[in-house]
């Protein structure tokens, strides 16, 4: 007897993907700009069911941070070293039929981390054998999540706010008038994964003006050059020599694994959405 | 006999400070918000009029970014290692009596930095004795340089985008809105500076509002704590076991001692605007 359908949802803060799955498989699927900040307080039933007059009724399994303060109701985080049966036995029910995924937290020598929404890829990861279950898992964005993976548990992550970082010194630094042109893996962004690695980055940033200034790189080459910078920074923190699992689209994807390399790592790609699907079935699994 | 009064302005981006000064004595002074972008182009024949109708007639030392391509005349850059002769006699003059110093320009392994203003405070520590003729110095600030003076000439420099980060983070980041309380040199700056000295920047700022949620820090503390984290970083990257002699305001000058000392060096206080005298002083007798 097969497995009753149901929704996924990766509710995140500006946007939403939904999924039905049937025995681990998508058979449909939608995506829209209603993230958790779209919604008013109080509209979310109303959200449940234009999802479920769009993808059919069947119960729910809600991700990210539809999970927080600021979405429907906190689901709270569980610790590291977290597992998937202890994820899935701390989901909460906001109404029948639908189930919100509680995010994970870190604490270690006094330093605290929170992830939201990434635990169901990375779970799923080692669940769908794409990474086996004593790995470093990656997941670039905006807030990149660095993640290591011990007997299939989350055992500990650190966040950097990689992409974040990159969006503020373009649209608001004074380096930012000159990080017009495009990104790729070459020369300039190979050499900012050169000099983020060298542990000073708010030097390597300023130098960015200068180095037009003295001739001594194209104007058009600064936005790949510190991309590479940040990159570079973030990777060396945590990639240098190590095999990495990353998570990521294929442009991000692309970039992380030239600086992994450059840094003498192994980068390994792994399909996102088929880690999230696979992870959330697997929860649905240990629920129902 | 006596030399002949001059007017020494620092006439930077956004304000000036002009002195009278005879014999190397400061007789009159003046400030004003009247930074080379206040001033319409065309404009600087008038500006001179108004600053030696405020102090006295006098012929005038000009210093800073009113050299730059955004000033009056662009007084380009002495390449380092770079003597307060050299750039005695690579001053410009666009008029009579007027004369912009150049700024310095340093280039080592394909990497370039620039500075414009702050070479007549270095070379000007070094003149009055403030600092050795073979030292470290440090003026902290939106840009923060670091200098290494050999022989008592500028060798090498790098300058850290310290403070704009700050005031990048606190206007338009996401953990901003965390960064609202006082700044001293208490337990949370300590606790930023420690950990700025990881190397792992990115990760540190993220983690501020995580430190928040799970009740590690109190919210009242993120502002010290991003202060500290940024200077530590800077600090970190060339103070660490060092003697630092620091060009600073009385705030951020005990910021600086403090992530200075903390990190295992030295910090000597030293008074910016005497050296500042000092410089415009030795650079106006070379002229003259």
């Amino acid at each position: 007897m097969g497995q009753q359908d149901f929704i996924a949802v990766d509710w995140g803060t500006t946007n939403r993907r939904a999924y039905r799955i049937r025995e681990g498989q998508v058979i449909d699927s939608m995506q829209d700009a209603l993230g958790v900040t779209a919604v008013p307080s109080g509209g979310f039933e109303q959200e449940v069911a234009r999802l479920r007059a769009c993808l059919g009724d069947a119960p729910m399994l809600l991700a990210g941070m539809i999970g927080s303060n600021r979405g429907w109701m906190d689901a709270g985080y569980v610790a590291t070293p977290a597992t998937l049966a202890q994820i899935s036995a701390a989901m909460v029910a906001p109404m029948d039929g639908v189930h919100i995924v509680p995010g994970v937290s870190h604490v270690a020598q006094g330093r605290g981390d929170v992830m939201r929404g990434e635990e169901v890829q990375l779970l799923g990861a080692i669940c769908a054998n794409l990474a086996p279950s004593d790995a470093l898992l990656c997941q670039p964005g905006t807030h990149c999540k660095w993640a290591w993976m011990t007997d299939g548990a989350i055992a500990r992550f650190v966040t950097a706010m990689t992409g974040e970082m990159f969006a503020l010194l373009k649209q608001h630094a004074l380096i930012g008038q000159e990080m017009t042109g495009e990104i790729s893996a070459g020369d300039a962004f190979a050499d900012g994964v050169r000099d983020g690695a060298r542990g000073d980055l708010l030097a390597s940033l300023f130098g960015v003006r200068p180095a037009s200034l003295l001739g001594l790189r194209a104007r058009a080459d600064a936005a790949a050059y510190v991309s590479g910078l940040l990159i570079g920074a973030d990777c060396a923190a945590y990639a240098t020599g190590q095999r990495v699992h990353l998570l990521a689209d294929a442009a991000l994807g692309a970039l992380y694994a030239s600086a992994i390399l450059q840094l003498g790592g192994q980068a390994v790609r792994i399909d996102s959405r088929a880690a999230f699907i696979a992870g959330a079935t697997r929860l649905w699994e240990n629920l129902t």
